[in-house]
């Protein structure tokens, strides 16, 4: 057996910032907390064997700064990204902010670790994407809808129109990184091009231009519209890729505030995730509650929030997040979101299941009869006639 | 970003015993094997990544005197825990001997990385449960009755009558602790008085007399009978809580024993747990077997039990169980009880799995032709003629 | 309670090299990279959490010369294995060539950790297989017939004939091991000889001569043909355990190759995992690819083969295999397999998952507008009309 290695060398600083990372948590939680790490946060744990950094004795920090971090800048075009290296508390969900300058395609890649759930915020994008059968889905998509990549699915994104776009990405696992991330370039780029003229039976002087390294962000002119069809004519999948989210009435109304989601019996593509877009009036709070099922992962749209956080034995942490600013609520931990600003504060949550569940404070103490509060809280009965009766959801003063 | 710390402090010596103890471990077993223990023995994993502890040349401790530990004491009611932090090979399940007064409530809280099953051992019991749907589900429990949460759903748990109740809990996940339990009060105490009123609907000063620390026991009169509906009206959820285990019929009787069983199909909502009762008479044995899905825990209500373990490459071990005590199996590892008392023996033994499987050895026998016995165990085939023909799961002499 | 250790000491050198192993990779890879190592690869984590030999700056080993390793060896009749230890990137399969001489039977054993998947090479095999239901299957094997066991369904493996037979194993779990491996007569060897004689309703002096250790490979006479009945009558289960595979029409026929496939559609029990035969023309091709849900695990029948392996960020190695050579994808990463020798190749694959999926690199292609390519690759369009218009999965010149 003869093996050869025709690794090109990359800069492994990333990596080694994760190492050093890991090291530091180690000297303050203990040699086996850190050991834990890696295995304590993963969402197929369904957070079985606790994150020794959930097990301290205050909550660790839970919210980034994500538009104010540096990224991948190459020209106007960026990716940053939020997963357990920027925010360790984030095991369950990653997230990446990515704009397109007009003309910009991030190219035709996959992820190896991650499905893909993406809104657009600002601009015009098109995707596409093929399937295990060979099928091709090509969508555009406008402000306030999403899409959905199945883990390992091969895909592009690419700006449409003379306006740059701007979108958020969230994927169903905390460690999503370059590790995981497999660009068409980079490929073939180290394949020998024999090997590609066999496959692709044309000349190996074929790919004498093609690039060597990975591309990226590629860049050419706007692009058609409508799409030219693909070389090997029509052929999309029986589940659409697309769902008009935010462009909808919204699901429910509340004093105070607004909601839409999309779960997967709305959008049946999206198995493993569930998106909202929640919408709050100065002053409005969507009250204590907490996600039997799933973690949170937050993006501020717009707007000025508090956000509270418990994590029994007494800990207890908010944090403030401003417009571009990300948070993280670890499954089964109780929260709450209040708009602190004048102004209207617009909310992306992203859970990684497919079926959204919430138990809401208001509604566990409406279900219990006057005696058991009573006890529970060392108060008289009378003390709780005034408690709503019904689910609040969402209410200010 | 501005980030507040409100936590308040709590003692950590629990956190610190358990991780002395992975540091003891990982002296004896090697550094390697014990930063595999978090990951090794959780039920997702399905028991692929060795347990470090199950990887030694000889079998580690699997039971514990779980009775005869301190728990947590308030007056005449307490709450006594077998998980990792007991007993280390429990990776699958933990469980809680509870002992409730007269008048006495284990106050409205949830568990974020397990389901709760329970079996009502003397007394009477009422829960209230509400799901993510909002409903919320009342029930009385007498002896012999059990119940299931799923994971994530609050609940509470209280003792009815003028007699108290003592019941085991058995939770899905042996790093079940505190660190994954919320209680209500501990939650309320930490939040601003001024986001409750928001939240609420009520004034600020509601809350002045409310505890500010976890009340954990609440003490108040004997609970009304029947319970009074909820604040909000009886809205019931559509699976029951409840089921009467040992109440009925047993499932089958053998030469020496009874069994009773509750698997998901008799018992819906526990779709992660099945529950048994196993009486054996004097001198009975339930005969060498393995589950091939699930690991097994086990409570003695009644009696003394020999229990064997055998864990492939020549390791094999035995414990004397009494009442009060627990032990536990490994998925896939061969095991037997045998009633070595005087007495009657009463078993509860709890399944990580809500369907029932078991292989057992006489039945493995009577399926294989008489050659293949022959030439295996390098005897003459008349040898197993005198075998059983049939599964034999309970006898004695 | 009393507990006593009954363990007979068996030579450690195996966990100690294992352990050996474990401590050099984290030398060379950090301590904490070692420390993820036994979660990270473990396919019930579908590699969310990077495992730390993919996260280097050079891809590691992913071949094995299976059938040059020395193995368990008792006369002419030995089992080679490919486990996490001899193969350590191959966290999510393991296998085991196996070649038994007439009259030879692998003990009854089942495995704790591992479902069982297998290929008929030469000879014939006769295997018993228990359910938890307590129904025996009993079939017989030829070359090119494969089986499937279910985990921890106990089973013996028996070679048929005067002449012997050979097999290759491959289990869903590359820490398949000795310590998940159960053995009847280990067990039986252990009890004491009362409880046994309790069980099986015989006299203790019955299991006088029966063997004190583990026999693994048993010797009798040829077996019967057809097979005698079990003990107790003939009750098989509703699934068979066997399917002719290699005997059957190719699945598909290609420009120098051909494919047998059985996935958990063609073969029900077989829940886990997915079988192919390859076989490739001299100079073929099994075109760039990669698998979105599976590991893949293989083994070189005949001929000499060249595996490439990309692993983004520009990581690219290459490994020759020649017949009895292993090799190892992991889920999601690009691939390619040619026939580099002059004669045919045959190549056993088996995945992780009942359900095949692939995406091949010229599937990829086709599915794109002649556009989108071009700003890919900086290239202009006309370039990629030459391109295949559909899959190719299999070429040659």
């Amino acid at each position: 057996m003869d093996t050869r290695d025709r690794t090109t060398p990359t800069p492994s600083s990333d990596r080694r910032d994760f190492l050093v990372g890991m090291t530091a948590l180690a000297g303050a939680a203990g040699l086996f907390a850190a050991s834990e790490q890696a295995a304590a946060g993963d969402p197929s744990f369904m957070n079985n064997v606790p994150d020794p950094l959930l097990a301290e004795d205050s909550l660790p920090e839970f919210s980034f700064g994500l538009e104010k971090s540096q990224g991948r800048v190459q020209g106007g075009s960026y990716g940053k990204e939020a997963t357990v290296k920027q925010l360790p508390i984030s095991k369950g969900i990653a997230g990446v902010s990515m704009r397109l300058e007009p003309g910009v395609m991030r190219e035709l890649h996959w992820h190896a670790t991650a499905a893909e759930w993406a809104y657009v915020v600002t601009g015009r994008v098109r995707t596409t994407v093929v399937d295990p059968q060979g099928r091709t889905g090509i969508d555009d998509f406008g402000p306030g809808d999403i899409w959905y990549f199945p883990r390992g699915h091969g895909h592009m994104l690419q700006c449409l129109g003379n306006e740059p776009c701007h979108f958020i990405l969230v994927f169903d696992n905390g460690y999503f990184s370059e590790f995981g991330t497999f660009s068409l370039t980079d490929w073939l780029g180290h394949v020998p091009p024999a090997l590609l003229a066999k496959n692709l039976g044309v000349p190996a002087a074929t790919f004498q231009g093609f690039p060597k390294e990975e591309v990226y962000f590629a860049k050419g002119p706007v692009p058609p519209e409508p799409s030219a069809p693909p070389l090997a004519g029509v052929n999309p999948p029986p589940l659409s890729h697309k769902h008009a989210l935010h462009s909808q009435e919204p699901l429910e109304t509340f004093k105070g505030g607004r909601e839409w989601r999309a779960e997967a019996k709305d959008f049946p593509i999206s198995a493993t995730m569930t998106g909202v877009i929640l919408e709050m009036d100065p002053g409005a709070l969507r009250e204590l509650h907490w996600h039997p099922n799933a973690d949170e992962w937050q993006y501020l749209l717009a707007g000025t929030i508090r956000a509270t956080l418990f994590g029994s034995r007494g800990r207890y942490r908010e944090a403030t997040l401003n417009a571009g600013d990300v948070g993280y609520i670890p499954q089964g931990y109780g929260h709450s979101l209040e708009n602190i600003g004048s102004e209207p504060a617009r909310i992306l949550i992203v859970f990684n299941s497919g079926v959204y569940e919430t138990v809401d404070v208001s509604q566990w103490l409406a279900g219990q009869p006057a005696d058991v509060l009573a006890v529970n809280f060392g108060q008289p009965a009378a003390t709780f006639e005034a408690f709503p009766k019904r689910d609040v959801f969402i209410t200010k003063d």
